[in-house]
């Protein structure tokens, strides 16, 4: 079978097998509703309780502050609009290179008679100081800004930033989908009142993740029902997806500093050659994520790059994949103040796991021999 | 390894060895997001479309009227609270023996400045004429009735309750979770404007569900972001799950009319005995799904009941099983007019794809040893 290097990580991972060999018992015999009172029933409740260990245990939160949900997209939405439920409408700041699903909910809350503000990231793509102030000073309520952005991998100051929210009497939430299991995540330390998980970045499965919550903090279910995670997330529990979940987390977080590493070590080496084919790399003044470079080569089409390195077996995105369907050029480059004609020609190689020294070997030689053709492509044509 | 008889199909169901084999895939070499442009995520949009047109083909309906979610809570969810929020608040009306998971959302709206309207059933659970004529008359904006309820297994005859409502002009939305699979269920045929279905009833996986939808209808996102589903439900897309699911929805809807059947005739076997034994059948003078049975023998807890069966190999339901976590005295039948106390007698036996002769042979075996020695102990304490 035709397997191409995968270098799209921050879109989604494979399951790291024992993750699957956990799932796999959950959809076979033991396949019970965790509500049933019976002995299938109470094997599932206890093996999301265990995942719900796990899950805490990986970030330094206690388990009744983890509420499982279908994904980071629902948990996002759920912060937001679950949070905004319980307040008078006011100011919903958010950073401008916040994920479309904390954007969109902050945008729809709008309607309901908030005010959103997207504070400013310099061109690094670091929350910008001055704007950071100004936004405290007019009081918003809620506060949403990632731990490490999925396109370019910069990371913020969160820690900072929840301290300085708290003294203005807002709470803040940081989206730590991208961050968990590529640097260290403590729910504690970083001292938010939310954080949204998700398992597919971590070598989980699809169709699980958590809005980690203080549970001073009160919110309205998304989806209300049954009455399950504490009444914050009804719905059947999907057994198979937490219990790998809760593995992941688990062996994401024990392998991080040694990955971290390593992965650090390739980072460098892709860059250090898309400089010499005259690549600008994004934010690379700024701490990032070690797997990820957020990439262009000017004059050179982002997705017809993608297109043709695909071809030639090697899996990168352009833009960010969550919002691929949408062609425009990334907002987190916009925001940066990249020009538009750059933005599109942006390519992200992100790393993970099972990637390897020859992988990122045979990669760049791909690299150079596909910019050739495409840089003489252009020239004929002008 | 101990594997009680299962009897709690209503609950949730085994995967089918088949849908089993198709998600397996999913979860090892072809894990990629579907957003992504590259081979691994052209793979899983295709498995997605495919999926799409088996769950569309299984209920008579439009490929581009299906919308994935998570499962049949969130599918519930995103009509009910999806379409008020493109509506005037006006009057909201759902039947009185819905799922939670369509009363609460339906409970959320009246903050919002709806008002809500719970239908009545008569003694058999059945939505009482007169009450739906005058609710009707009260322009009800949105209505929403289950198609099979999920303790009782009654029917109701959502078609023509679809064709009032379109004449008094009103969307109506039937939660077909239940009735899936095990009778005919064509979206066409019933006329709603939208229908809910889950995969984990019908032998899929958890973590996949259905909102079917008139494309005429505007529904605002529960979850908003990446501009999944037609933008009416963003998050990477669970692709095992979704796969599963279309496999599932094909299997369960050939196997139908014969299973329903095969079960029919179980099902009259129970009830035989049970009737004997003193039990009241519940809803038994109304249309019935084929393998649900809830009764309550006069003085014998439901909660003591199952768990005694569960001890002897046999796990059966005690009200229903996801709003389980909730002691109190099931909705359905309280609306039926049955008194409290012998509602908490209440006890679920619901059959399924590999429930044999044998098994109900051995149920009603152990039914009549528990239930005597249950009867002993009460009369002694008497």
């Amino acid at each position: 079978m035709f397997a191409p290097v995968y270098l799209d990580w921050n879109a989604t991972t494979p399951l790291h097998p024992s993750v699957r060999e956990a799932m796999l018992p959950w959809l076979d015999t033991r396949f019970g509703n965790a509500s049933s009172r019976h002995e299938y029933g109470r094997q599932a409740r206890a093996a999301i309780d265990e995942a719900r260990a796990r899950v805490a245990a990986a970030v330094g939160a206690h388990p009744t502050e983890v509420v499982f949900t279908s994904g980071g997209s629902e948990a996002n939405n759920l912060f937001i609009k679950g949070a905004a439920a319980w307040l008078k409408p006011a100011l919903v700041a958010i950073s401008a290179i916040e994920h479309p699903c904390v954007r969109e909910p902050a945008r729809q809350l709008v309607r309901g008679g908030w005010t959103l503000h997207e504070i400013a990231v310099d061109a690094a793509g670091r929350v910008d100081e001055i704007d950071w102030c100004a936004t405290l000073e007019r009081r918003p309520t809620l506060v949403s800004v990632m731990l490490a952005n999925n396109e370019t991998g910069v990371l913020q100051d969160v820690a900072a930033m929840a301290a300085d929210a708290r003294q203005a009497g807002a709470f803040l939430h940081t989206d730590a989908v991208q961050a968990l299991g590529k640097m260290a995540v403590d729910f504690r330390r970083l001292g938010v009142h939310a954080m949204t998980l998700s398992a597919h970045k971590v070598g989980g499965p699809l169709g699980a993740g958590a809005l980690v919550l203080d549970k001073r903090l009160e919110l309205a279910p998304l989806i209300a029902g049954g009455g399950q995670e504490r009444g914050l997330r009804s719905g059947t529990e999907n057994v198979a997806a937490i219990v790998g979940f809760g593995v992941a987390c688990e062996l994401a977080v024990a392998a991080h500093e040694d990955e971290a590493e390593r992965l650090r070590r390739l980072q460098a080496e892709i860059e250090t050659v898309l400089v010499d084919c005259g690549a600008r790399i994004f934010s690379d003044g700024a701490p990032r994520l070690p797997n990820t470079t957020f990439f262009a080569l000017p004059g050179l089409d982002g997705e017809t790059l993608v297109a043709k390195l695909d071809r030639a077996g090697f899996a990168c995105a352009s833009g960010s994949a969550c919002s691929s369907a949408n062609p425009e050029p990334s907002h987190t480059l916009l925001s940066m103040g990249v020009a538009p004609d750059l933005a599109r020609n942006a390519v992200r190689v992100s790393l993970g796991r099972t990637t390897t020294t020859n992988d990122i070997s045979s990669f760049l030689a791909a690299f150079e021999k596909v910019t050739k053709t495409l840089k003489n492509l252009t020239a004929m044509a002008v």
